[in-house]
């Protein structure tokens, strides 16, 4: 039986192979509860083909830190360990390496710095802090990312759907097209990044938003088949739920026979004293047919109701609806402003996998060692391209908001540096040389540190915000992000920076390492 | 907690919120214990752009009939429904219908016929055929289409990967890049599909594989830090794992550093008795890299050592990184076929997200209901697109095989036809009036019935076979389909008919349907 071992496949042997063997190796070197530092960051924005993002949104934490606070090497992983075998039949790991995980294979001692959920941020910004054990916090590796990275790619993606449909309700409707149960997860993103609500009944329940839906096509099928109608159906529904009665119209032909049986049915309910609540679209010109079903129900005096559209939207069907609603509604005599304001977005498939980039590139990265004396070594990987040599050492982040009070730049300090105190700011391009900018403190409002510390001593080191907050934290924090970044299609690519002092630390590592080639 | 209650998120509640409206008005007008049945199936192969599946191979079944398995209304799910409200503030589920789901809220009534997993299978037919009654079976549908779609989507992935390979091992790498928990779904059908093995430790364990994986980047700066380098660094996995010896070699310079690091510590482990395994290529001009690298080996004595390549590999890069091979190996007087046949593809983000087709469009379309007397009524949709109607009633899939032992079509019957007592088969085109193909019975030399029983009495009614005869039941699928069908690019397409019989029940309701348009 599988699902019903969710303590095998969701606790901590949810990680790849190669943690364990590195963790392995470490004890045998005496290197295991060495303090390391790992930075969690992402290099590129999502990407989605013809349109990027200049931003993302946080996302994942308390979800990843619930995890943690759970996960641990219990009796029966550690018995699947001793079973594992090297090529040569042998025990691939030892007693003694499994005795120290049956004692110490638990995330108590590791600290994690974050910065919260629900904020924006950006590309090569720590957003992650992890110090501690070596062993634990190499095998945290797997599902720190894995939580992360999943949950920041569908904030985004809400975000930017959110934005392209100008304010109008978002509504999740993805779980049928998720990987399995990330559909969770998925639909918690989509809420923290952009969605209203969400269709996913376990996961509204557990976050504390009412679950959105009515009915499906297959309704109006059952009614069919047995002899009745499409309007039997929509009675049906209306008896049931008088005050919420939502219908959705294609099933047969929408303009022929949808609306105009909806419209019927609304007119019982306005006589019985009920207020209907609209109609959804699920197929055809999603752009014309509201057009003319508007026409229809403000012909019949349903002008309050809402007109949900759906069938494989994003930010760039959406955009494109309303533009086309912009054009051509005014040829039908329809005021095209008041039928954007009554548009409700259902997003399914698209959302829920980030259609066009599915995963985001979040790494993991182990920048400093801890020296006996409390020393940190900065660690540094030379790659074949300069723009993945990660920032090394221990760091802090802040974020520089300019006189008009919008976020100018995202800045990597060392640890002991305080921006504040400068009178200065050398801003460095992590990768060009010759790319600078100088900033006087005159020409800044405000210098936010941006992480704060999110987990320790096996728990939760604060008070999780509701999803409610997060949203409002998302809100603010693009309330003060340039437009020009915001953009859906080619944004301005936003500023993220080093100290000099950091800069200097980075290009006196990369020569060390070029020289030790071929030791 | 929410992570902590994955009873409420992956338990009955693992749905959308219409399928419980739905159930509801099913239960008001007395039709919630009617037998429905739904069939899932898919219309369009994925297609990622720049290239397309030509055909499927089938998986999640087991996942999901676990699932149906264990989910019920629990108490604790009916005290949440209870507390939902309709728009007026009053209760959205009333006490009855609460009532009837906390005593018959499962699957147990449920009868699930099926294509087996790991079978090759194709556009429109159905995979699942759904019996029940109907409001559980209309509640079930979000948990289904969820576990089979993403399962069979990464099959088929996996599938087109192993093909791109030649048969050189594939390793599944990519639960960092998953959404979430379903990385263990994804893990499990890549087994299925075309993966060899996984890194995923919790999946490998529950599915009875090894899990592979050696060590990463950090390993080797964990070294640096502490002012050695490479070379100490693959000396000290040596040391650990002298028989399990596969270095990654691209942490410095991958042909400066790396390689001749790695032969350095293979010299050293072959003195003192042991068979190093081979080398990790993760960056730069894989191909270039291979192939140096291996001259290198060879040159040192180290030609039966494996070369593993990753980094955002999928089929069609790995089909390019092979051409280039055979391209490029001979000029440095290198036999080609002989390092092809020494690589290993590890294989991330790509497989795990589908790159290009994150989704499987499959649908779960109710397609008929029971009369009280055991009459089965038809029931159909009209969409605005031909394609998408759904294909009528009660019905079987049949697979002919030619006289080649090849597939040469799946074919719908209604459930009283045997294709195998019928002199000449007329196979309708699902759409066009004008195809069909006549086929006698001496061009076949099988036709066999592809669904059988799964799911009856709350419990599985078949023995689920173990992963491993899954692949070998794809590859038996697959020896047996046409190799134009098989391409990665522009496959030929796989003819689906209709028999004429039900191809004449599906025109005659189209024509009804059309005909009562505003009713």
């Amino acid at each position: 039986m599988k699902l019903t071992q969710p303590e095998t496949v969701a606790g901590i042997l949810f990680t790849d192979e190669y943690q364990l063997t590195m963790a392995q190796l470490y004890f045998r070197y005496g290197l295991h509860e060495r303090t390391a530092q790992f930075d969690h960051f992402f290099r590129d924005y999502p990407n989605y083909g013809a349109h990027q993002a200049g931003y993302c949104v946080n996302a994942g934490l308390e979800w990843l830190l619930q995890w943690m606070a759970a996960a641990r090497f219990y009796p029966a992983d550690i018995e699947y360990l001793r079973s594992q075998t090297s090529q040569t039949g042998a025990p691939l790991f030892q007693p003694d390496f499994l005795h120290y995980l049956s004692q110490h294979g638990h995330f108590g001692d590791i600290t994690i710095d974050a910065i919260p959920e629900g904020r924006v941020v950006h590309a090569n910004v720590p957003l992650t802090v992890v110090q501690g054990p070596l062993a634990m916090a190499q095998i945290l590796e797997t599902s720190l990312l894995n939580h992360l990275n999943y949950q920041t790619l569908i904030a985004t993606k809400a975000s930017r759907i959110r934005a392209s449909g100008r304010g109008q309700v978002i509504l999740e409707f993805g779980l049928r097209r998720a990987q399995g149960f990330g559909g969770n997860a998925g639909a918690r993103a989509a809420l923290i990044g952009g969605a209203h609500y969400t269709s996913n009944v376990g996961v509204s329940h557990v976050l504390g938003f009412p679950p959105k839906g009515t009915h499906a096509h297959s309704m109006v099928q059952v009614f069919m088949a047995l002899g009745g109608g499409e309007l039997e159906a929509f009675r049906a529904y209306a008896d049931v739920y008088p005050n919420d009665c939502l219908l959705l119209v294609d099933t047969i032909d929408t303009l022929q026979s949808g609306v105009p049986n909806a419209i019927r049915v609304f007119e019982e309910l306005r006589r019985r004293g009920h207020r209907p609540i609209g109609i959804r679209l699920d197929s055809g010109d999603l752009a014309y047919l509201s057009i003319q079903a508007a026409k229809m129900l403000n012909a019949a005096g349903f002008a309050d109701t809402v007109i949900v559209l759906s069938n494989q939207l994003d930010e760039l069907t959406i955009m494109q609806i309303l533009a086309q609603i912009e054009m051509e509604a005014p040829r039908y005599g329809l005021e095209a402003d008041a039928l954007v304001k009554r548009l409700t977005f259902g997003v399914g498939t698209n959302l829920i996998t980030s259609l066009g980039s599915p995963a985001l590139g979040g790494v993991y990265k182990l920048v400093a060692l801890q020296e006996r004396d409390g020393r940190w070594l900065p660690a540094i990987k030379i790659s074949e391209t300069p723009a993945k040599t990660p920032n090394p050492g221990h760091k802090r982040v802040w974020r520089i908001y300019d006189q008009r009070q919008q976020a100018t730049a995202d800045v990597l300090a060392l640890a002991e540096e305080d921006l504040r105190s400068l009178d200065t700011l050398i801003l460095r391009h992590p990768v060009e040389h010759n790319k600078y900018r100088v900033l006087p403190q005159s020409a800044i409002s405000q210098i936010e540190p941006l992480l704060t510390t999110v987990y320790r001593d096996g728990q939760m080191a604060y008070d999780p915000p509701p999803v409610a907050a997060l949203r409002e934290q998302r809100q603010a924090d693009l309330d003060r992000l340039d437009p020009g970044v915001q953009r859906l299609v080619y944004p301005h690519i936003y500023h993220v920076s080093l100290t000099e002092q950091l800069w200097q630390l980075k290009q006196s590592l990369i020569r060390e390492a070029k020289g030790s080639v071929v030791t």
